[in-house]
């Protein structure tokens, strides 16, 4: 079956109190809505960086969670110097220590670098729908001049969720995908 | 059957006449060799450059060859503001035009970046031993976290070569490859 290709750029997801640190106290505004229900590129703007390097521009996705967190691409991590786990959103014992540096602040976390897994959005509905019962992960074929099979690709339950699939800069570029590409789930 | 991976970072061939015009009348020195036979990269450093952006510490590979030539990978494309082909070495027509900066000058190529295609190097001979004879094209199986499968690995033919897979570092990153490991030839 077919699915949508959404590409994640590097970004940051923050904890009220992180926020507050990093950018003071004020309400979170809306860059623009993303394919998952809810969910939004916000206008704040932060640099992350370790004692290596530094990545400007990197934007903080919306809303506030319980955790704090940055996804990079391993293109990002050499820069940085760094060698993040590949986990799934919120996993984050053990990850990658960084610093981010907002308008109003600076944040070093002792874990909270990441490199987001491959995953597919779902809810247990489209599961039923698309013969997906009882996995957690599947195979994606990916067509073109650069294509292949991507393998451990996660299906992630949420209650509400846009059928997409969602992988890091890397993956992209190495697949010459581009958001809103159409690939094809083939076998777990 | 295994294959060795080798990385290609972003690199330069250049042909005696604009080795000149960028490096001035000296002989080229040899950094360190690679696998491939009689290749090497050089001491020369360059800067890659479009109206957009620059890319600097850019190395030479020699020998020097009988056209010019400037791989990089998508994400320096999209860096650079680019839209190189996936081509083999050589076949350069209608890629795109770049700028580079030597010690001693400043050359403009009209053509000559390219994005690399994924190839493995062999000879005729490794050919028939490893039963590749009559394929153009190969599936490479690779295992690991991010594993998969890429499609359309050119099987490049020389007189002399080290089996050895090439991939660009898109494709290093997405797979989570580094230098020297092993992957597997899986059909056709």
């Amino acid at each position: 079956m077919k699915v949508q290709v959404g590409v994640s750029n590097r970004h940051i997801h923050l904890t009220k109190e992180d926020y507050i640190k990093l950018c003071g106290e004020k309400e979170i505004e809306v860059l623009r809505p993303i394919n998952q229900p809810g969910m939004f590129v916000t206008k704040d703007i932060f640099t992350i960086k370790t004692e290596k390097s530094e990545i400007p521009n990197v934007r903080l996705l919306g809303p506030l969670r319980d955790y704090s967190q940055i996804e990079i691409s391993r293109t990002d991590a050499y820069k940085l110097g760094l060698n993040p786990p590949v986990r799934t959103s919120g996993d984050l014992k053990g990850s990658e220590a960084i610093t981010i540096v907002g308008p109003m602040g600076e944040l070093h976390l002792n874990e909270g670098c990441i490199i987001a897994d491959r995953h597919i959005h779902v809810t247990e509905d489209m599961k039923k729908y698309y013969h997906l019962e009882g996995k957690d992960k599947v195979n994606v074929l990916v067509g073109g001049e650069k294509g292949g099979i991507m393998f451990n690709v996660d299906l992630k339950v949420s209650d509400e969720a846009y059928f997409e699939m969602h992988i890091d800069t890397d993956d992209a570029n190495a697949f010459m995908l581009k958001q809103g590409d159409i690939v094809e789930i083939i076998e777990d």
